[in-house]
């Protein structure tokens, strides 16, 4: 009987991989990954049969009682058997319920953590997620739009949080920006989105609360993360301050050329 | 000049740095550390001159006006700084301080992200932070003990919030318990502490909410994490079902022996 490994990918760049991580891939017999993983980390994983059972954006393309059945087939016929996720693993990963169906078979099951889409937009920004004085809790949260109490609960436990990362949401701009400003927050809180963080085509867009829906429109299709908190504020001010300069030069420009 | 690279060491096993990590280290003149820093990791800076600049549980044995004074002379001698800081260094890690130093003296600085505490914790535990239709958000808090207004605010974010994980918590446990009580958590709340996630003596503690202080004092003094939700539940009911059998067993054995 073999064993499997719930491993977190990482957000998304090859080498935010960890060492524990390359190591188990580099001796894996199968492994089942997720679509957002980048080709060169499955690269490592040499000897392995890869099979993709990719989920986006909350899509399920593979049903997950499949993958669950899956893992506990490969782990009766293969001795390593990795199941890598994006991310990490135990945040917004699905976990659970493959720990669950393995645990319920017998088989052995470990989990290595990786680093979460949260920390690679910070990294992104440069802007730490905690701050004396001004940052003591960081909420990682997936929005649910509807009418329900749970679509209201995640909105409160937001405005509740001093910083909070929105995964998954983009879509939803005006939907989330309607929740969270019924929650408290005001109009001109500070925010942010970071598109594909760690990855080549990286894209940090600033505003305000309300602005989010008209910047969200902006981004090009990559896995995008919202952030919201009094954290951001300064880098705000600054973007807003630059984009006035730009169009301050733009219009005589423009007058000339009139 | 130099470029400083403010790098996340992970949650403590040596394996769980990433690659860019590993390979910053490799290459670094001068690495910079934190007191929880694991000497393989830095073994791996094997050119290197080794600086511990150790801070722990809030106590600040190095000013952090020096830290920020000696990454900026360093990278005015050194092509390539480390900042080296447990787990990720934009969740408590006190980066913005040093972004901010470096940022003002003109050097350039790149985050390199890392395995934060809280999902090695939750890898420890093989409990998914997030769950379908149980949890869809996570808070990461440090509490703040007294009676002015922050202290009472981190306790509403936790109850606001499916899943909560707090740092640096242990010695503070029934002030903190009385906290969350008065935000309104139950005294049954699923809880769990983990103790040197990751490490060789990683430990794992399930109470409820009511029982935190009594655990926490089984704790050896190894840097723990505080746990709470739903998402607990079934585990803490497991453990103490495992205890109440174990204590059954016990019983008339002890009395033979009366």
């Amino acid at each position: 009987m073999g064993k499997v490994y719930l491993v977190g990918a990482g957000p998304g760049a090859p080498d935010l991989l960890t060492l524990r991580a390359a190591r188990i891939l580099e001796r894996a017999d199968i492994v089942f990954h997720d679509a957002l993983v980048h080709p060169e980390v499955l690269s490592l994983a040499a000897r392995a049969k890869i099979v993709a059972v990719g989920k986006r954006c909350s899509q399920i393309s593979t049903d997950q009682r499949f993958i669950n059945r899956a893992l506990t087939e490969a782990a009766q016929r293969h001795e390593t058997v990795v199941r890598l996720k994006g991310g990490d693993p135990m945040v917004f990963g699905r976990a659970q319920e493959e720990i669950d169906a393995l645990a319920a078979a017998g088989i052995e099951c470990e989990v290595v953590p990786g680093v979460t889409a949260a920390v690679a937009a910070a990294a992104e920004l440069k802007v730490s997620l905690t701050r004396r004085g001004l940052s003591r809790s960081v909420l990682l949260a997936t929005p649910r739009i509807g009418d329900d109490q749970e679509s209201s609960s995640w909105a409160k436990a937001v405005a509740a949080a001093d910083t909070a990362m929105l995964y998954m949401s983009r879509g939803e701009a005006p939907q989330l920006v309607r929740a969270l400003r019924s929650a408290g927050l005001p109009a001109d809180y500070p925010a942010a989105i970071v598109e594909s963080a760690s990855l080549p085509g990286a894209q940090r867009l600033y505003c305000t609360l309300e602005q989010l829906p008209q910047r969200a429109a902006e981004t090009t299709g990559g896995p995008a993360l919202v952030i919201l908190g009094e954290v951001l504020r300064e880098s705000v001010a600054a973007a807003t301050n630059c984009e006035a300069a730009a169009s301050t030069i733009e219009t005589p420009l423009t007058s000339a050329v009139g």
